[in-house]
């Protein structure tokens, strides 16, 4: 499939573009895995930030979202004063995140709550315990680390969590892992398997230790497919809404899967096998893993390498025939949950033309 | 020095801050610097794309600003019904990039060009010709290439480019260069020298080739003080009013200069040598050049390294004593023109306290 000549006349650049039909297919896919394997998909809202497609999530069957910050589940989640209930609006948000509350974000924690069902992350006693004012319009779920290094206990800190949460009568829902170590190649599979037990593990802990546990929260988009029935009750996938060059990379989509590209003109071709687009870091994202091929893939142009970007070039290496001084080619981010945070609205680009414009509503809602 | 003691009481978490007295020392560094050498300064609008600053720039004596985009010029340069000129209006901008100028963007520059002195990069002469419907309005520079292997041409490329200059009654100014291969240990005094060199070899072509060629201009920040007097005529660097991490580990700037730091909680500690912020790639920006020795620096944790970044997660590492669940400790990011693009203003810290929040104007404005 060829983007190139499919692009909308008139662009001005760099343009990020959502191309329709990939995104319904890419959400479609996601929700109809999720139902066949009887897993609860609370999609992370990270990714697109837009509240267009949140609703598409809820209305395809999602339990509700994953967010990162209380800032996105203020912006994504159904309003106070929402009149009729739909099967679109968000009534249910898990901030998968060790949240440490102080006084702010209490008041704020506690509105939301008044509105939709908040159910938030913690791996320690001292962050549980700050949710004490709030705690009965609440539900708390327990970090477990399974393998990653970032932030979460081990299937044994469990308990002390727990009691924690118990003390202060705040309702545990289960536990949760980010199996983020599946961000390499042929990582995926032992990552899937190493949340599976870690939160197996954990869950049995609680249980034994008198303790309900009826969540097994999980999936990363490399992993969320991998997952065997029976062994998670919900799956957290962000990145399967667009998919990026990571993820091509990866092998867990094809270019034919990437739903959001960053339209680029050549603006210098210094020379015969190189060439600048205008697209550099502050739209792309400058986001690079070590085992990446480049800064980005081009969609169009799959023996191309960004081998440099800075704040507004990108440089392209290809031998042979390539784009012409002035032409727009599509540039597919590395990281999409990057690029998506740095602009204002994304292109909804359907049948060749741009048929909407949506805001990146929860951008930069870091808190 | 220690921050942390001096941070605002009741900040939020993360906060992009700019301490006042740094940053006023940074800007009347760089600016007595340029006058003893007499070389004007065009400071870089790039990194700090605020009002705010670039008035002060010119309150100290820049000739103008340079920007990467139009619209970075749009935003920070005279509105046109300004009433009274101050010596702080920014009158003269130069697009330091070689624009490839569509329908749009020629009428933007036009619009531009009506209300301050407009300078554009070009590299090519088929860039050029797309500027002759206002090529009257504008002056341009030919981007040389000192050794980064980005845009530019060579030095014998430049007759070819000032030729279309001419045909379409362009005025050329002269030639400018980044030396963005300064961005290394021990770099900057070779990409001076390279810089210099290479400029010089363009400008004797194009005076050889019956050209004239007044300016001649270069200058990142880590390179812009080894400027030999009589080289360059003006520099354009831009990271010097805030510094960051990358020129702290370059030795261009020691901690004490660094005037932009994010505030952020510890807000979880998983392992005694380990502890997680909630300062991530979101805020930080996720840049990282290879010889970085992490992703960010901590103000008053020399020996800490933040080993891993996701998008609201930085974890550091650090042997014995560290900052405790809850503390706000400051995070220096790597690269500072993408942590300011990526919040909605700064807060501006002096004597402890928050006397302003400065709009991070020209924020994502990518065309």
């Amino acid at each position: 499939v060829v983007i190139g000549p499919h692009l909308p006349q008139g662009l001005t650049t760099p343009a990020t573009l959502v191309l329709a039909d990939r995104l319904e297919r890419n959400l479609t896919r996601m929700a109809a895995f999720a139902g066949e394997s009887r897993i609860a998909l609370r999609p992370h809202a990270k990714t697109h930030k837009c509240v267009e497609i949140a609703r598409r999530q809820m209305e395809l069957g999602a339990l509700g979202l994953s967010v990162a910050t209380v800032g996105e589940a203020e912006i994504l989640a159904r309003k106070r004063d929402s009149r009729a209930y739909t099967a679109s609006e968000v009534t249910d948000v898990f901030v998968a995140y060790p949240l440490w509350a102080d006084d702010e974000l209490l008041r704020r924690l506690g509105r939301l709550a008044d509105r939709v069902q908040v159910t938030v992350g913690a791996d320690s006693a001292q962050a549980v315990e700050r949710l004490a004012p709030i705690a009965r319009d609440l539900r708390v779920m327990i970090e477990i680390d399974c393998g990653l290094a970032r932030s979460g206990v081990t299937p044994a800190g469990v308990t002390v969590v727990a009691q924690a949460a118990e003390r202060i009568n705040l309702e545990l829902s289960g536990v949760f892992t980010f199996p983020g170590h599946s961000y390499g190649p042929g990582a995926g599979a032992g990552a899937a398997e190493d949340e599976a037990r870690v939160l197996a593990e954990a869950a049995e802990i609680l249980v034994a230790s008198g303790f309900r546990c009826e969540q097994r929260s999980g999936g990363s988009t490399p992993s969320a497919r991998l997952v065997r029935p029976g062994t998670l009750t919900e799956i957290r996938p962000g990145v399967y809404v667009f998919n990026d060059a990571q993820q091509v990379e990866l092998g867990v989509a094809a270019m034919d899967d990437v739903a959001l590209m960053v339209a680029s003109t050549v603006v210098s071709r210094p020379a015969s096998d190189r060439f600048v687009l205008d697209a550099g870091s502050k739209v792309l994202g400058p986001d690079r893993m070590s085992w990446a091929t480049g800064h980005g893939r081009l969609a169009d142009w799959p023996h191309a390498r960004v081998v440099g970007l800075w704040e507004h070039h990108a440089v392209v290496e290809l031998q042979g025939r390539g784009p012409a001084l002035g032409e727009i080619v599509a540039v597919v981010p590395n990281h999409v949950c990057t690029a998506v945070n740095l602009v204002a609205d994304l292109l909804v680009v359907d049948g060749g033309s741009v048929v909407e414009r949506w805001p990146v509503a929860a951008r930069a809602a870091n808190r």
